[in-house]
């Protein structure tokens, strides 16, 4: 782990009573171990090994007091979580974890064991699907902790990649679980949907994938954006992928349970677009839950049980927007 | 670019007066244009190109506070810095870069005009080098803004990628260029030495290379360590790579110019090691700067002209730690 940074002002030691960021990255390459290659920690660049057909990559920053809170959450649990949503992004494009580079700006009062902890839930997240941290950043400042990791992943076997953008207008909508009310604790237990999106690639040919980050209809419209298309979700389906914890939620916020499903965020679970003559027994047995279909109108619409469709709201974390 | 993160207190949108984050990445992608490949900006994985014999890559964070003022700096420059940094990896690995990811997470302040300047700025860096961004992470929050890039690099044609780790005792140590005294401005205005490295990597068959981001003597001394040697510095050698900044610095601090060259950090040279025996007219042609040599004894050393040997204190940044 390099760290470039102005020598004046930075405070790259986790902990000030311990022997500063050389002594944080050695326990660190200690602990993540065998997963970290030649070139890794302790060297500017670390390898990625070469893959037939190209390897995709992406990041997502974690930011305490947004993504997780620090005075509440474990250490351990914000090092899975923060590894967890850069894995369901492998997930949304059905494709296959093969490692990750973890950089960090910790507050500075944080203690190394807990510096150890947060690099320690990373480790556990990424081993349950074979991708190592090899390799990283670490820094602290007096500002509250960012989480910065980045995941390479490769095509499974012969299967493309998925994308957002395939979706056409006739395909069928799916979702690989309920969704809604993920505050009340699942937010912070994330399971990549990794395995369950490489059996619908292998089995179903879907033309579309994302995971829900931002809320259900927020991420369809994703969908939709990138497709030049539109969707129409039926009332009855609707009802069907709403999580108890949405109802149970609901109670609390006192809005219906449906506005939870649908603009509540950080559930993981995946919007699946098939093409409309899929197998239906597949996706049964895949445990895919029906949603609605793809349209040619691009708006994102309701439709109750005698027909009559109703345009949705758009809006998913936007809502909450100062 | 997706944003993971909790709905209930997300603020992803760097400009609360604009349409929010879906507005911000099509301005953004429209901006870096051509460089974003058909998966890259508006879906969660980006596509990086086989290469033969694979790829390397690195990330570096950079914190407002720490890396950078941004209320003395402008974006422009601030962004171009981040991509610098970055690209200063590739170089210590005489690799060439091959494309970006660029995470952020933007105090809710910033404009988006000021937000679009920061990424026009990372654009233009990586353009030089031809290492376009093919995706990233939009966040805001109410914190000071923090900038994680991560590059992807391959080896040079038919040469391998070099290590910290290679040094044996007997080898020369050289140096890009002069050190010391960036923070009088130069530290915002690094140039990766990119084109170097390829040429020295070519010729000169070099050991180890590292680029100097937390000072020359705890850069070095990383050399040392993953080499399994010492180092020793010629003072002559020294006081000829001392940079007139380093100079004038310590007409400000009253500290010796030598102290800047040494412990200062964020020149962003590189150190060089190469074999005892290779060719010196090669290196005088490279326009490098010899500094001293690789030895046996694990330890910092500066020899005087008369022989005599001193050991040197091995600290950069944390000299200046909490």
């Amino acid at each position: 782990m390099n760290a470039a940074g102005n020598p004046s002002n930075k405070k790259s030691n986790p902990d000030a009573s311990a022997k500063g960021e050389r002594e944080f990255i050695r326990r660190l390459a200690a602990e993540l171990g065998p997963g970290t290659g030649p070139v890794g920690f302790g060297n500017d660049l670390a390898a990625l090994e070469p893959v037939a057909g190209g390897l995709l990559w992406s990041t997502d920053m974690l930011m305490d007091g947004v993504d997780f809170e620090s005075g509440k959450h474990a250490w351990r649990d914000i090092g899975r979580k923060a590894m967890a949503v850069n894995l369901s992004d492998c997930a949304a494009g059905a494709t296959v974890p093969v490692a990750a580079l973890c950089a960090v700006a910790l507050n500075d009062q944080l203690s190394m064991d807990d510096a150890l902890e947060l690099f320690r839930g990373v480790r556990d997240c990424g081993a349950e699907y074979d991708c190592p941290i090899t390799g990283g950043d670490t820094n602290s400042w007096a500002q509250p902790t960012v989480i910065c990791i980045t995941v390479a992943a490769r095509p499974d076997a012969d299967r493309p990649s998925v994308t957002r953008g395939g979706a056409r207008p006739g395909d069928r909508i799916y979702l690989t679980g309920r969704v809604g009310g993920s505050l009340l604790g699942r937010h912070m237990q994330p399971t990549p949907r990794i395995l369950i999106a490489l059996d619908i690639n292998r089995q179903l040919n879907p033309r579309a994938m994302i995971d829900i980050s931002d809320g259900l209809a927020i991420d369809l419209w994703h969908i939709c954006e990138s497709s030049g298309c539109g969707a129409t979700i039926d009332e009855k389906s609707l009802d069907n992928v709403v999580h108890p914890d949405a109802e149970r939620l609901a109670r609390k916020t006192g809005k219906p349970p449906r506005e939870h499903a649908l603009y509540d965020g950080e559930d993981f679970e995946l919007i699946v677009v098939v093409a409309g003559d899929a197998p239906a027994d597949a996706c049964r047995r895949l445990g895919l839950l029906p949603l609605g279909e793809i349209t040619v109108e691009h708006k994102l619409m309701l439709r109750q049980g005698d027909g009559r469709r109703s345009p949705l709201e758009i809006r998913g974390w936007e809502h909450f927007r100062a």
